[in-house]
């Protein structure tokens, strides 16, 4: 639905530029002479008949070939020739491959017609492909004297028929030839998309595999979430709504939407943040105590390194949304009433001034490092936009992510303290020997600081930036100093 | 004004790199070597001279050909030799042509002398060129013995003079010879801009029209949202302010900055989310009706679709001025004296407490509905921006479009009925014969969310699925299901 | 931290490809076989380890060269073989020299065996190098029969060792020999990087330079920001806090975390966006006198011009920072005390209505004129994305730049006006002799404003416009008519 397209200078609409009859074959043709020249499609399935729409409506001429020519020739526009396999190979220098991988042992057959012209590979995986060689490559066994291309597969067929309006309208593309891949490339850029080297051939399992991730880095970070959420809701929920009915008979479940939501939001923010900077420190702490960093993390400890970002964003959507609920509140009718019955009661009581100095503080810097803890994540989150990432060098997003990020984490705890203010040590506030959320939400965090503190020690930290710079603790050092990469290589792990 | 520059190495400032004296021409020279090489420009107008300043601040030694050289000499950086037409083609390898396209013809006398050059194009079109060849393409038939190279049109003399700071650093080019487009793209390169490999010289009409471009794709639904803005606006305004005034004599016309308009933005945002997801709902039901997807759409259902992401992100764009609208009514005055008014009236009528238990539970759900949906449409807008959209495969893609953006309508359909609440059938409601606004504003949603349901019907979806994996109803099911694209072509137009 | 990672293809986590052991050498072997090849690496620091470690893991074989193998053997991954320089230049064809700059002389020995191979310079500078050759052009002076590349540097031993899950993973390159730079492209695509073609060996001081950025654009803006900030907030402290608590003894310092902030951000912002016009404005004046736009700005103004984005962005987010505290201010204790005490003064006093219409108009415009500023201006700030910059035409940019600009401009005056309103001239509020906050705010951007105006009186802008179409007063007025780039290039300078 949404989405702002970059740059593309749109073809006219509905246009049908009519292929040039004059029809030359071969690799020694003028690579941009499109017109004259003709794509071969072998295979007359769905997306063999969208890729033609599409080739046709870009100005070029098709021919397919099918294992029933009589049958499909109704199914492709009328611009498109359709005869046999062999007979298409024969006309085409590049030849599309829409058949299933399952067949591909078929094309033996056309060997001699088809070698030294360029394969393009269009299939999919049906399943994630970690070992096998990827279709492309299989191709290339069968055929070994024709140059495979991989590429177009990331598309749908949809996306063919259907010039993309919106969406990703990359094609990845790679093959061992830079030549063939270069005819590739042209023509998926006459097709309307925007072409992508991805280099070599052995980069076809990946291709292969990339239209079948579904946010494969968001799925342990958002469980994460989840169960986070849940267990705070939770606790919420049971502490300051169901005990109070249960026990004193009290009705605030109509706290439920809102203003328990409001407390599971924070929670899980400030959690969330903990949880981002947490590796970096086992990373540093690992690494202190082998005295070397040339030794790899537990794979854990890599797979929740590389989990940082998306924890993180969780954590700022979490504290983006606890801020708009925030800010709801004044806003709701059960405040309406409060506030009401509260002006009566002072009334009643005849008390001209219900000023409470101390309260009036705690709310004013309460509200104040939350607005800066907020701006503060603001700034990371936009950061992480790829096109502004790409726009920062090592050091600046190690600034940013850091530096400004330890901050963001200290602000975050010193609005929860605000928050918390005298209550921790209250004893009322321990009823049905619950603790107050907050208390539980800071451990972790407050564990997170201290330890990133501790690592800021000069004894810790002297012995760290060693170990970063690629020193161990071993009589070798002073002959390292010589021939090494000059500085900058210290970007910290935090 | 705004602008975060992409990776961008800065060119020393002020820095006029002396180019060496030792000219070579010709095709051999090395593609690098851009000091001793010449650059030839013909023309002496506006352009042509900011064209010389920049090249000359590269490092690149310019010759231009004019047809007065005298006067014109003192118009160029000293370092610029300024002679005619023809020694200046002949002096350079690279020619730039910065002439009227009409005077294309006078090129003809140089023909000799231009004949093996690459020639650049970097002419305009006044007005949007669907069907004549553009300039490029003209060049190329006057002079068929230079090679032609479009580009540097959609920069503007005015970037070329003060290296562009901010904005599109792009320069689109396009050629036949992949070596001459080669040269342009170093040259454009050594001159701080980011150039764009466009394929083909047929794309020149295409890099033509770009710069005349004024947000063509937002006419349409700016003017949707102007017309559904006014509509609504007006429509409060008679049922909210006018009416009252004139039936009933109670002034609120203070309603006219903030609450009316707050009535408006809500009642645009969610008829124009509900304009999003109807043409794919249109579509479906024609694939359903013809049985087949390869028929187009009638050429008002294919604009309407390629409208969407910017309806959705007017859509967006409203309710997020919705809820800071709504975040501001209780920091009005007019919502001050109200509960201080209230407030007076419940202690003059000794009433202790105001709670209205449904009301509560009301806003509440409200309130926390409004959000979630906020939140929706955010995370919808987020992955529109270019550089997320395109690190998205289809599958991604789609799921956040098709599915989190029909949760994120059922949402806001359910905010909006908390608002409602029993007023839809509540008789008062309908004074003047006027029905509440939340009650036309729910019509289209609502017809468009059981139209989505009912093609979810397992019999409708199975054969809609059928349809879109290319199946056509027909005897030639069964062949068709051997030879076909596999899996994941069934990215929905949802 | 937060991080969207832009298209890429996962490499299969923990992978350690075996190379080949076949082992071919020169520079005719095919370009994607890297399993066969060879890459030589001469030092053995960190940087070196590093990066053999990433090639070794990408399925490379690895030479290492150093000056004492036997010791450095245990530091390398099991795969590398280690030897003496000598030994590893001549079985590789693409050798990383990753040794200090400063022992680039001691590299004359082995001039013999490294001709005519790729050498990979990774080397940084210490400090911003403005005039010296670059460390990549000098290597290239020592071995002047080797092809040398630029490349690496911006990467650190960290990415190398640990995948870069987040960050920037460009990787800039540059070169004067395409088939080198080819080579080391692709080699870079296989390490999981996104390499930059940028173009000649000249690139190369810019390339070392790009590591050693922090924020360099951005330094001014915000110490102007920080030294505006730090103005108004003591200004407001003093006015509204100190002289009120030192001369009438009222205790108001609950003030300064919110109420006081919340007086300085809007302060700041305005002033700041009024920068952001100001030097548009100048360099018209400039041209305007000059009656020519061939001459250069002074240093200061070009430097001012270059700000604009970056005051533009600082004065957005102090906007909606802003906005943020704005929003908060009903939620805080002392609002709500002042309400209840105001409730109980008026119920004492018996009044019933408490109603100033002045002032619910006064508040309502004063709230809808800042929601209007804040939208246009996030408009503005989202169209600096370098995503959606860059998929805007010069028009388009332009367009919202400066026009939508202007309109913000005079919005958030009006929006300052309306909180001024008759205060302006109400003697009291000039208490201390010193005037309102907001009037000395608005001196700037109405000068800004009232000048932007008469830019546009008639006479003035025809002239302006001539200057900006490359116009100059004189008697070739005519002449330069006629050969001039057609239409667009008045993208005016504000």
């Amino acid at each position: 639905m949404l989405f702002i397209p970059s740059y593309s200078v749109r073809m006219p609409k509905g246009e049908m530029r009519k292929p040039l009859l004059g029809d030359l074959r071969g690799p020694n043709q003028p690579l941009c002479d499109l017109g004259s020249r003709t794509v071969g499609i072998l295979g007359s399935g769905d997306f063999s008949r969208s890729l033609a729409w599409r080739l046709v409506a870009s100005g070029v001429r098709v021919v397919v070939g099918s294992r029933n020519p009589k049958r499909s020739t109704g199914l492709f526009p009328e611009e498109v020739e359709v005869t046999s396999h062999q007979e298409a190979s024969a006309q085409a220098h590049v030849i599309f491959i829409a058949l299933f991988p399952e067949h591909y042992s078929t094309l033996v057959s056309l060997k001699g017609v088809l070698a030294g012209k360029v394969l393009v590979d269009v299939s999919n995986s049906l399943k994630l492909n970690h070992d096998r060689p990827s279709n492309a490559e299989l191709l290339a066994t069968v055929l070994p004297e024709s140059t495979v291309v991989k590429g177009f597969n990331v598309v749908s067929a949809w996306a063919l028929l259907n010039r993309p309006h919106d969406g990703n309208k990359q094609v990845l593309i790679c093959s061992d030839s830079c030549e063939a891949k270069n005819t590739v490339i042209i023509l998926a850029r006459t097709m309307g998309f925007i072409p992508v080297d991805m280099g070599c051939l052995s980069s076809a399992r990946d291709i292969e595999n990339a239209p079948l991730r579904l946010f494969p880095s968001w799925s342990t970070p958002v469980l994460c979430w989840i169960g986070l959420f849940s267990f705070f809701y939770t606790y919420n929920f049971v502490r300051s709504v169901l005990l109070p009915y249960v026990v004193k008979g009290q009705n605030v479940f109509y706290k439920l939407p809102v203003e328990t939501v409001n407390k599971t939001f924070p929670s899980v923010s400030l959690v969330m943040l903990g949880l981002v900077y947490l590796p970096g420190l086992l990373a540093s702490v690992q690494q202190l105590r082998r005295g070397t960093k040339y030794q790899q993390f537990p794979g854990w400890l890599d797979r929740w390194l590389c989990m940082r970002k998306q924890l993180g964003l969780l954590s700022f959507f979490s504290a983006a949304l606890h801020a708009v609920y925030s800010l709801c509140l004044p806003m709701r009718r059960s405040a309406r009433y409060e506030l009401l019955n509260a002006a009566f009661k002072q009334v009643k009581e005849g008390k001209e001034n219900s000023w409470v100095e101390e309260e009036v503080w705690r709310m004013e810097l309460y509200v104040s490092l939350g607005i800066l803890a907020l701006g503060l994540l603001s700034l990371l989150a936009v950061t992480s936009l790829p096109s502004l990432g790409n726009s920062l060098n090592w050091r600046e997003f190690s600034f940013i992510q850091s530096k400004l990020g330890c901050v963001a984490l200290t602000v975050a705890i010193l609005h929860t303290l605000m928050f918390g203010w005298g209550r921790a040590f209250d004893k009322t506030q321990y009823r049905f020997y619950l603790p107050p959320t907050f208390v539980l939400v800071l451990i972790l965090p407050c564990v997170v600081l201290v330890a990133r503190l501790s690592l800021a020690l000069p004894y810790v930290s002297h012995r760290l930036e060693r170990i970063r710079r690629g020193w161990e603790v071993g009589p070798w050092v002073h002959f390292q100093q010589q021939e090494c990469h000059s500085s900058l290589e210290g970007v910290s792990t935090v």
